[in-house]
């Protein structure tokens, strides 16, 4: 493998097909002893993500020595959870986790967050000692098939430094949210609330590159551009950066997030052991009918994101985006061509498949 | 007044009770047609900005050249709006503002969401066809007596350029979100979605002074220190400053704030003539209870808070803060000792008080 990923374009790498690599990554979920329809929901979060060139939230987390693999090998993922309803009324609800998967249990809460938005015209559930649940957007997108405005959330570890601080005191708590247009492609913001998301240091870190001085500190607490001293103090800047660039919004903006992921459901991330991986969410729902027309909304969504698209462009630059609108492009060109997997991404994958005796087929 | 100012510290200016502000200021708005009632609550949300530092939201804005006088006077606000609900469901309602004041019209939307959210656990309002409502966090703080969580946003005039871009296509869109506490002061977010507020640029040009480099364009889009070619120019930029700093992250915030005040309610403040100052809102109540026991909420609320406190401070900084607590320790002092205000500021007063025939009361 090596030597055949040696001669391609380093951010091409391998191009597995998706729906292979859905089977795949369900059978891995499968031998670790996650049921057939759960691993279903896992694999599907996971290669979503690579599909949208989220790639840090991919299956480059599904090797023998990623946080998946090894949580659920140790048990401090539960394989079979019993999620259930803790309380509820007809507009919220309180869910407990019980340990599983992220993906498993955010998508039983976002679930049940649209069926109380189809009653109550709004629906939020807030989650308990959940765990990590990959790519945030998956979970807003959901509710865009029912003509609703999706939103999720989700508290993590702690990596990151409040604003004047010198040691990380929370995690980069992202926040996405899913608003259907009419011809338009939806519009999905999917944002750590950090300047840049941890995957983004692995990346460099993996390509040999260096990072902007506004990202992340090393372990003394100065400012770094190198990735893997990053990597090491876990110490990344809240969005905004400095005082002066308006960090002190990137952190409140998180701590937003802790309280309503976190403080409402019991589970603080930032104030529980790392060791548990123990997480909250918060998904939400809005029945887009009940305080509008959906033609009329999606028509002036429409309008607003041409608007925003035939933006003159700055010096240097060739087009202005939309929110979602990269993913969008990329998920189609990736669906058709398949999804490219760098080679130790690769190697990973074939690695679990002698691991754990699965068929591998992906090349 | 200009040779007494000019011995005061020029952060610092007159100290003025905020008990006789407010009646001034309900005086003014009376003046231009507003009911007694009405007028309250509009000196409430003014002066409180002016009590939480929140300088750039308060008095500031009532001078006779000012946004509120002239569009009284001009009758692009309707100084008697026919508040109304045009839809509603238990837990949501789409508010029509009448072209209200912002701060009157936010008022009754927040205290019906709050009503919702009583009844139905959550409630959300959105907002068609308001003005501008002044500071964010004055209406999410409306649900903190209320054991609830309460949210605010407003979608505002053009002023922000997109990532990539060299116009202006978007406002500040603000976010607020207030959530109690136990012993300590309350989490109080409100922060502009971008680097920082236009009211920044208003006190940097007041006092001479330059402007971070990230924090606008000059008419020409490129990147500014003077805060008179920014003020000139209107490009403000998101939260990040430049994609590598995170700023499609601040776009996008903005946007979602268009999507759920504008969109949403059906006035789209990026698309509409910015001389009719059409505004649309979101406000929302959450109640605790109905997630969690109100006092667990509390007691880990207060140790999020003060975990964070509690955070070694960089090289150079003594403390590190949370949302709102700044503002909290202002508040105190200045109900205490009086509401500074600039010269300029108390000449704007005391020229409205000849205009519109009230007796001047307030040093």
């Amino acid at each position: 493998m090596t030597s055949t990923s040696g001669v391609k374009r380093k951010d091409d790498g391998n191009r597995v097909d998706q729906q292979k690599l859905k089977r795949f990554v369900n059978m891995v979920f499968q031998r670790l002893g996650v049921s057939e329809a759960d691993a279903m929901i896992a694999a599907e979060v996971l290669v979503m993500a690579d599909l949208r060139g989220v790639d840090s939230h991919g299956v480059v987390r599904l090797n023998p020595h990623g946080w998946y693999v090894k949580s659920l090998r140790e048990g401090t993922v539960n394989p079979k959870p019993q999620i259930r309803i803790v309380q509820e009324t007809p507009a919220s609800a309180l869910v407990e986790g019980d340990g599983g998967l992220g993906m498993v249990v955010g998508h039983w809460a976002t679930e049940l967050a649209i069926k109380k938005a189809r009653q109550a015209s709004v629906g939020i559930t807030v989650v308990r000692n959940s765990r990590h649940f990959g790519m945030s957007a998956y979970f807003a997108m959901l509710a865009l098939p029912h003509d609703m405005i999706g939103i999720s959330m989700t508290n993590a570890g702690r990596q990151v430094v409040p604003t004047f601080g010198r040691e990380a005191k929370y995690g980069t708590n992202p926040i996405s949210l899913a608003a259907p247009a009419g011809d338009e492609p939806p519009f999905i913001l999917d944002m750590a609330t950090t300047t840049a998301a941890a995957g983004k240091l692995e990346i460099a870190a993996r390509l040999g590159e260096s990072i902007p001085l506004g990202w992340a500190l090393d372990e003394e607490a100065r400012p770094t551009s190198d990735p893997r001293a990053a990597q090491r103090a876990r110490k990344l800047l809240p969005l905004g950066s400095s005082r002066e660039g308006g960090s002190h919004k990137g952190y409140g903006l998180a701590i937003m997030v802790e309280i309503l992921c976190g403080v409402l459901s019991g589970t603080v991330a930032s104030l529980t052991p790392p060791s548990t991986g123990a997480r909250g969410h918060l998904f939400g729902a809005m029945d887009i009918a009940s305080f509008r027309p959906v033609d009329a909304f999606k028509r002036d969504m429409d309008q607003l994101l041409r608007d925003l698209k035939s933006t003159a462009p700055a010096e240097g630059q060739e087009r202005v985006f939309v929110a979602g609108e990269i993913e969008h492009e990329l998920a189609q060109e990736r669906a058709a061509k398949g999804v490219p997997l760098h080679s130790s991404i690769i190697e990973g994958l074939r690695e679990l498949s002698r691991q754990l005796n699965i068929s591998y087929d992906l090349e």
